[in-house]
C-alpha cells in the first residue's frame, strides 16, 4: 500500500471530553501509520438518522479505501449488533441501527459482517465506550490489512437494520411535497429534507416554514436584503432556508424535527 | 519535496456539520500526502477582519512554504474574486475580500492570481460552498505542485480588495489612542486593536473600557488580585484586558467592536 | 526511527482560538514529521484536578514513545515550573503545579527535568502563552530526539507539585464513601470521583446526588427506561450517574464539585 489509509471519524460525542482523543490513540497503537480526519463529532445526541444524513452527502468527496467509523448509538451496551461492511470504494464500521441505510440504497452489493471477533476489539470491553474499544480497534484492524471476513459471520444485507431517510409525502392537493427540518448548521441555516432534485431550476415553487410567508427559491444570499429570509438549493443538494447575515434557526424559532412545505405556484 | 506539504485551514464554518470534514476529503481526494491543520473554525461569522487579524498573527509560527486556506466569505455566491497568493515563503487561497490585508501588507511583492481555472475545481460548483468546491481543491492543487500561474489570470496587487485592519486614531488631547475590542477569547479575554509595540514598556500608560476604572499595563496576571482585572500586552503583541481567575467579556459585558482606550498617565 | 513521533495534547484553551492551531505550527516548523492528536482542549479553565483525571484514564490508550504535551496553566507568567517527564514508555511536557500527579504515581521511576534551556524555547518567550513559546517547542524538540537532560537540571520527583487526585472519605458510618463530581461529559453524565473498583460487580451498593433517590448501580442505560436516572460503572473505570437519553447535569441541575455518596446497602 502506498498511501497511508484513511479513517474517518463521525460521532455525537462532541469535542469537550477525551472520548475522540481515545479513539485517536487506540487506533494509532494498532495502526500508526493511519491517518484520521474527523467528519464531526456534533451529531445532536443519539440522532442516527442526521448521522445518515451527514454521512451520506460526505462519502463521495473521500478519496477510495476510506473507512468511515460511524458511531452514533443509543443502542450500545444492548444487544445491537456492531457492523463492518464493505460498499464500492469505501468502507464503514457501525452499530447495526439504520445509520448505514443511505449505503445500504447507494451500494446494493455490499458486503456486511458482524464484528464479533475479539481479536479484533480491546480487552475488558466496557458496556458504555464501543467507540474506543469495538469500532476504533476494527477500523484499525481493517486499516492494517485484516480482511473484513476475519471480523465475524457474514450478514446478507436484508437483515441489517434500515430507516426511512426522509419522511417526504406528498400534499392532499398534489401540489408539492410535506418535508422537515432534518439539522441546523452552525450558521443558524434550516436543512430540509426536500431534495433540490423534485424542482429541477427552482423556478415556480416556494418553501414554507413556520409562520414565515413563502419563500420563492433563489440562487445566492445575494438576491435578497441583508436580514430578510430566502430558501435556496444549498451545497448538500437540499433546499435549505436561511437569513441574509442572519440566523434563521434562531430568529424563526425553528430547530430539527419542524414540518416545512414545498408548494408548487400557480402561475 | 521531501517534506510532506501542509495546509493550514481558517474558517468561520464551526465545527457542528461535516462542513469541515468535508473540505479535508476534498484535499485528500486531490493530494493525499497534504497535511492538514486547522488554525481555527471559530471565526465569528462572516467578521472578515477578524480573521485577518488572527492570520497576521499566526502566520509566523508556521513553517516555509505551508499554504492557508482562509475562507470568510460573506460574498460567495456573488460576483466577488478568488484568489491565489504567493507572498514571501506562504502561500494563500482566500477570497478577495480584504481578508488577505495584513499579508499584502507585509508581502508588497506577493503575487496574485484570480482562481478561475475550472480544471483545479470540483465539478458542480456550488453557490454557497466555495470551501468545498473551490478553496479546497486549489490548495490540494497547489500542493501537488501546480504552479500559481496555473490557475488563472494575474492581478495587480493594488486591485485587490484591502480593508483597515485597525481604526485606531489618536484622542482629541494628543495623549493617546481610541482603539476597539476585536476578539474575545475563549478565557473572556478582550483583545484590543492597541498594539503594545505603541507604548514601550508599558509604564506610563492605563487601558480604560467601558466603565471599568483606568487599569495600569502590568506584566502578568500574578500582579492583581483573584477577581480583579487588568490590562497586559498579550501573546499575540496586543493590549488585552482580562479578569484574573474569571471571565472579562461576561463579567464586565463587553465585547467585540466595544470601543477602549489607551490613555498616557500624567505623573 | 521508523514511525513517525507522536504528540498528543491536552489544554484548557478551547478552540475559539487560534491558539491551538498556532502550537501546532510551532510543532510542524521544529519536527515537521511529528503527528499531532488532540486529547481535548476542553479542560474548564485552570482545573488542573481535571486535566490531570483525563490524563490518567487516557494515556494508557495510547502507543509507546507518545509525548503528552499538558498544559492547563493557571500559574503562567509566574515563578511555577516547566517540566519535562520521562515516565514508563511516555514523556511528558507541562507545568510544575500537581497536573502530572497520576503519572508519578503510577510511575515512581520517572525521571524529571526543569525545562530552563532557552535554546528549546521560542526566542522572545511571552508571559502568557508558554503553551506556544516553551511547552510545544520543547515536545518537537523531544521528538526530533533531543534528550530529555538537555532540556535542563534534574529534580527529585518528591521535590515536584503533587496534589490529592480524589478527596473520597469515609462515611461516618462506615457504611460507605463520600466522594464528588470530577466532570461532567457532552451528554451531561455526571463522572464521580467514586471508582469502580471499589465495589467489585456494583450489586449491593447504591448512590446519591443531590435529591435524587438512591440509585442501584447498573450495567448499561437499557436497564431504566427512558428518561429515568441511573448509575453505573463508566467507561474511565469511576461510577457515573446519568438520564437514559437524557441530560443528567442540565435536568438534575448538578455540576462539577458537587458532593455524591455511595452507601452499602442493607439487604
Amino acid at each position: 500500500m502506498l498511501q497511508p489509509p484513511l479513517i474517518v471519524l463521525m460521532t455525537d460525542f462532541g469535542l469537550e471530553d477525551a472520548f475522540v482523543g481515545v479513539m485517536k490513540g487506540v487506533i494509532a497503537s494498532i495502526r500508526r501509520a493511519a491517518r484520521v480526519i474527523d467528519l464531526t463529532h456534533a451529531i445532536s445526541a443519539q440522532n442516527v438518522r442526521q448521522a445518515a444524513f451527514h454521512l451520506e452527502r460526505s462519502v463521495g468527496y473521500f478519496p477510495e479505501e476510506t473507512i468511515f467509523v460511524c458511531v452514533v448509538d443509543p443502542g450500545v451496551g444492548t444487544a445491537r449488533r456492531a457492523i463492518g461492511v464493505e460498499a464500492g470504494p469505501y468502507r464503514f464500521i457501525a452499530p447495526d441501527n439504520g445509520l448505514l441505510t443511505p449505503i445500504f440504497e447507494r451500494y446494493p452489493d455490499a458486503r456486511c459482517h458482524e464484528l464479533t471477533n475479539v481479536a479484533y476489539q480491546l480487552p475488558n470491553k466496557s458496556a458504555t465506550f464501543h467507540g474506543r474499544d469495538l469500532f476504533s480497534p476494527a477500523a484499525a484492524h481493517l486499516a492494517a490489512g485484516v480482511p473484513i471476513e476475519a471480523f465475524g459471520p457474514a450478514i446478507p444485507l436484508t437483515e441489517c437494520a434500515r430507516m426511512k431517510m426522509f419522511r417526504n409525502r406528498p400534499l392532499d392537493d398534489g401540489n408539492g411535497w410535506q418535508g422537515e427540518i432534518i439539522a441546523t448548521d452552525h450558521f443558524g441555516n434550516l436543512i430540509t429534507t426536500l431534495e433540490g432534485s423534485m424542482i429541477a431550476d427552482g423556478v415556480g415553487w416556494t418553501v414554507t416554514v413556520g409562520n414565515v410567508p413563502p419563500l420563492p427559491i433563489l440562487r445566492t444570499y445575494g438576491e435578497v436584503e441583508t436580514a430578510q429570509p430566502l430558501a435556496y438549493i444549498g451545497s448538500s443538494g437540499m433546499i435549505e432556508i436561511a437569513i441574509r447575515n442572519g440566523n434563521a434557526s434562531k430568529e424563526l424559532g425553528i430547530g430539527e424535527g419542524q414540518r416545512c412545505e414545498l408548494k408548487r405556484v400557480h402561475l
